[in-house]
């Protein structure tokens, strides 16, 4: 199934590709490759929430955060198609990389991020897998929980 | 215009490359592409300010950071241009990642990473246009504000 | 000689690749690349140490951290051997990213990062010397003190 289908199925509609808060693109496509920027977990141009991912109080919790990554990961889709001419022109995800907010202390980095990659394998399966790497960053831009880039090959 | 065309008319004079502080080197080439290490913002081989960014005292203000980024930036550059073969073989500038050592709670990122960005289009106009992520660290080599780092095409 | 004559010469065997803690894969090849996934300092499948690193009481060292580094590198071999068809199917090193889960205050991210990079060397000679971007994290998944990302290309 191509993955306009797939997003069909799973009754997901992108989102707009969100305005960068910089001097920047939103993705670039160039050779066989197409990348995104940093996405932040924006809901009509508005951030899902802010602050720090953790266990104590006042905090993010890691369901919500890895609900954040998932929408950052949308954000990611609506840019590489958007570079690509369409995420039928998307041939495989390659690599996904997150920072998330942290607070001292929190390492459970690796589950938020799963909010993103499993959005690549719902959407694209097994071209959907990819490497990654997660870490835990001191704060993200507009106070965001989560920052997710993503890199694609184009078909 | 060229981008030495334009560096000439900017009154800009890279710097010359800085020396790595490790066991690795300032930029490389290969196929189509050239990336830069993490470069800080050396002047004359040193550091121009230490501290985390930040909006309290002590810290180093949006600006100054800001101005560190496009330093940083144009570290990047003169790597650039010595793994290229000149600066005029860099085709397009394609992706930046800017690293910024930030006080707790500090949200600023993208606006300290607009002084690295604006330089790529000062320099490169529309081909200087580029996918970015912004995030803040707890810390950088030798206490640096920033680090930049940067891909770009050949030409 | 090749990169197996040299592991063989240094004594070294390549650990087995690492299960991913999240849903991704530890490495993946394209077109002429090799990329692994953010590796961790495991040895049997545990992690050699976690914590903060830093000059304080209770930090991992600089010098533990940065053998954990070269432990890291070791296992991104590894994976990189298995997703390019053997080490000796990979002719260049090209890029490492090492985070480093940083004492507030710690600026030694560079000696540390010197672990993974010197391993690239000890095997690959000229063509394991690389760019590289060294940070200060105030996390890491599971609590692992480094995490190191490379990128190769395929002979």
């Amino acid at each position: 199934m191509t993955a306009s289908g797939r997003l069909a199925e799973l009754g997901i509609v992108l989102p707009a590709v969100a305005t960068p808060v910089g001097a920047y693109v939103p993705a670039i496509a160039y050779g066989t490759v197409v990348r995104t920027s940093g996405q932040l977990p924006l809901e009509g141009g508005v951030l899902r929430t802010t602050g720090l991912v953790g266990e104590g109080p006042g905090c993010v919790s890691i369901d919500d955060a890895a609900s954040c990554a998932r929408t950052a990961a949308l954000g990611a889709l609506a840019a590489l198609a958007e570079a690509a001419g369409g995420v039928d022109a998307i041939a495989r995800i390659v690599r996904v990389v997150g920072y998330v907010a942290s607070e001292p202390g929190f390492t459970g980095q690796a589950a938020v991020l799963n909010g993103a990659s499993t959005l690549m394998t719902d959407v694209f399966g097994e071209a959907g897998r990819h490497v990654r790497s997660a870490v835990g960053v001191v704060s993200l831009p507009l106070g965001a929980p989560v920052e997710v880039e993503v890199e694609a090959l184009l078909s």
